[in-house]
């Protein structure tokens, strides 16, 4: 291929190779390529398009189901170097951005005009808008406001298929409101980088967020803990997160921090909340559910240290192991339902699994903990993951609520969408990538 | 065609023929249907299928821009008498629902279990929410709570194409999140029954609205109502509706209803709020930007009252002629440029133009008065149409917010959205109908 700058460094592209996701297969590239702008990402899709290589773009590869990784033979599109920020119009409440920026550099520089880039997936310090966009990442506050796609208006975008391999167009919008043809912004967020390459990114801000304040509640029991979401649902309460985390989290970060949970907590909630009148009916709610302690705050400091098991429960169960992590999402009312089923699993496979979960949406995140090195332990872990799908896909839910589908999620997502759709979804890719070249045997 | 129950009556099919969009071109229907059940439209779509007759699907036709129209020797499929409700769902904030529900009889069933169904289009009286979602309709209070396509979260659909022509498919979820394959869903919606016929609809409820206040005020011109509007959002307030009226609509409401409106006030700002901090911050932003006065009201009576000139501008100039109804949107901090632009080019074609507008939005809605069988006036009138749009488009704006492309905004959006873009759109189409049966020549 002839393109200034390719890296062949066998060092390097193993580093490019893959995303944070475990045991996803990883093929092995022909080359990576780092463009610098627009005009650099078509000369790339042109030459793989002149010579038939497949493109897997990426971001900071900070994924959890294997979608940036290599396939054998590809070229490997970096795209962290594209991270500039073009504009931010705080007239009109939006902010143009390269695909590179970091969630949390936008969200710092829109904050300095007094504006909010909601989305805030727990790899915010470090993922990618474009990756953020390509995954149609969500987070913990997007319970009150709304996943990645709710904040896309347009697109700059490479495409191949109906028009040249190679064309740069521009989807959606920068007003508003806009409706003229089918909405192909929605189309390509969460695409996974399977229907073209996103160059650019017009965002919808908002509104600095309001104070905060901070409620937490203990539980005697999950069922108890499921309860008083409910309960917080059927009265119209608005909190920003209403966040879950059972025994084995709470476990691991007390044996690690010592923070003096109390070993009877089988369940903790923690939600952050934007008005008084929502604290109190949380509180009240936790309590009429039958939580053993409830506390509340709205200054930041105990607000924060109230957080800190929510916090420290992923490195405090990474000590223990590799974790396979599950994103399934199941209606909000069968939150309860689909914890029981995760211990039967647990107990049936011996897999140990940690709950954390955005509990108000319904989206959990069981972490399957295996013991370095035991190749049993993997397997009996990849057979739990599976049966977590399945039994997320009888309560009426999806495989994935907000990671993606990746390589983890195929076989999943075919048992979701059921072979009719999955031909629709086909007819789609094969109509804007009849060659086959963007991120192949993905999504 | 084998259908039991094919309408072929002249008068009813005429009545069936078009929507409420002045001047568009109306074809003559080989017959319409009105299918009882999801299994009616399957069982049509494959008559249609194995006939070649193209398929017109209509909800209520208060369209404003020809998308229910009928094409020659169509059959017009009037989804009207599919209007159950399926199911509310308190617990998940959910309904599920047929494609003939009316859009107020939606929002009056869910109210009854303390829910709400914020999409809020002038016609909600009327329209049905399959049509709601067919056009992307949006309202008022999309300027807080979001545009029909934001409260989608899956459908039933009776799709051709890449599946057999009459295959039922569930798109989407029920679920808060979820992110498994391309998003149909948000593909469909919007897509003006080009793409399939939409058969059941689910959808996301809120809890109930808090309650609202109402904030008014007059300007001794359009500038300084802009800049009114550019300082709210500016200082961060969230009104959840921001309606401007301009001189020609508060002249048509005077003249018919005498409410005693000053004859130097250039424009009107109408916003509802839902706390009282937003209210105060609105109150100032209009008196700093050079309000004559302005009136605020927590009394729902009293509310209405302000907001009569709103209500009443569109019977009022109806009065004076048919309205051609424009529905371009630009960025919100271009409105004030955009209305200086539209009386130009009222006053460029001779043609007697008022404008409401979504001014929180950017959406404007200038209304094209034509005297009653003045040929003429309706050339000058059109002419002047197509202008609006090149200002809108200039301005970096779109030809439709939210009433649609249909029939009127074809070339619009041709020139709106580029050759490029459009090759896209129509690769997608025809992925998704191959026959080219489903609302042919729209959208």
């Amino acid at each position: 291929m002839d393109l200034a700058g390719l890296i062949t460094d066998p060092a390097t592209l193993a580093s490019l190779s893959h995303d944070e996701a475990e045991w996803a297969p990883t093929g092995t590239p022909r080359a990576a390529y780092r463009p610098q702008s627009t005009e650099d990402v078509q000369r790339a899709v042109r030459e793989c398009a002149a010579s038939n290589v497949p493109i897997v773009p990426r971001g900071a590869g900070t994924g959890l189901s294997g979608g940036a990784n290599a396939t054998d033979g590809c070229l490997v599109l970096d795209l962290s170097r594209m991270n500039r920020i073009v504009e931010i119009d705080q007239d009109n409440l939006v902010a143009v951005v390269q695909p590179g920026v970091v969630n949390d550099d936008l969200k710092k520089a829109v904050a300095a005009h007094g504006l909010w880039y909601p989305p805030d997936p727990a790899s915010s310090p470090w993922s990618t808008i474009g990756g953020n966009v390509a995954t149609n990442a969500g987070g913990l506050c997007c319970l009150k406001y709304g996943v990645t796609r709710d904040y896309v208006l347009g697109l700059e975008v490479v495409l191949g298929g109906p028009v040249e391999y190679g064309t740069k167009v521009r989807l959606g919008r920068r007003t508003a409101k806009g409706i003229a043809g089918y909405d192909l912004t929605s189309l390509l967020v969460g695409s996974e980088g399977t229907l073209g390459v996103i160059t650019e990114i017009t965002l919808r801000l908002r509104p600095a967020p309001r104070p905060a304040g901070t409620v937490v509640g203990a539980f005697g029991s999950l069922v108890e803990a499921g309860r008083a979401v409910a309960l917080s649902t059927r009265r119209g309460l608005q909190p920003v997160a209403l966040e879950l985390i059972d025994r084995a989290c709470l476990q691991a970060v007390e044996d690690w921090k010592h923070l003096g949970i109390e070993p009877d907590t089988e369940a903790m909630l923690l939600a952050r909340t934007e008005t008084p009148e929502d604290a109190d009916g949380l509180v009240t709610a936790f309590t009429d559910a039958g939580a053993v302690w409830t506390e509340r705050s709205t200054d930041s400091a105990e607000a924060e240290a109230l957080f800190a098991a929510r916090r420290l429960t992923y490195p405090a169960l990474e000590r223990l192991g590799p974790l396979l992590t599950e994103d399934v999402c199941v209606p909000r009312s069968l939150v309860p339902a689909m914890l029981a089923r995760i211990e039967e699993i647990g107990v049936r496979h011996g897999v140990q699994i940690a709950t954390i979960a955005h509990a108000g949406d319904g989206n959990l995140h069981p972490l399957l903990i295996t013991p370095p090195g035991d190749d049993n332990a993997r397997i009996a872990a990849q057979a739990a993951f599976e049966d977590i799908i399945n039994e997320a896909l009888a309560l009426g839910g999806t495989v994935t609520g907000e990671h993606g589908v990746g390589l983890l999620k195929r076989d999943g997502m075919v048992r979701e969408l059921g072979p009719e759709v999955c031909a629709v979804q086909q007819a789609v890719k094969h109509a804007l990538d009849p060659l086959n070249l963007f991120n192949p045997g993905k999504a």
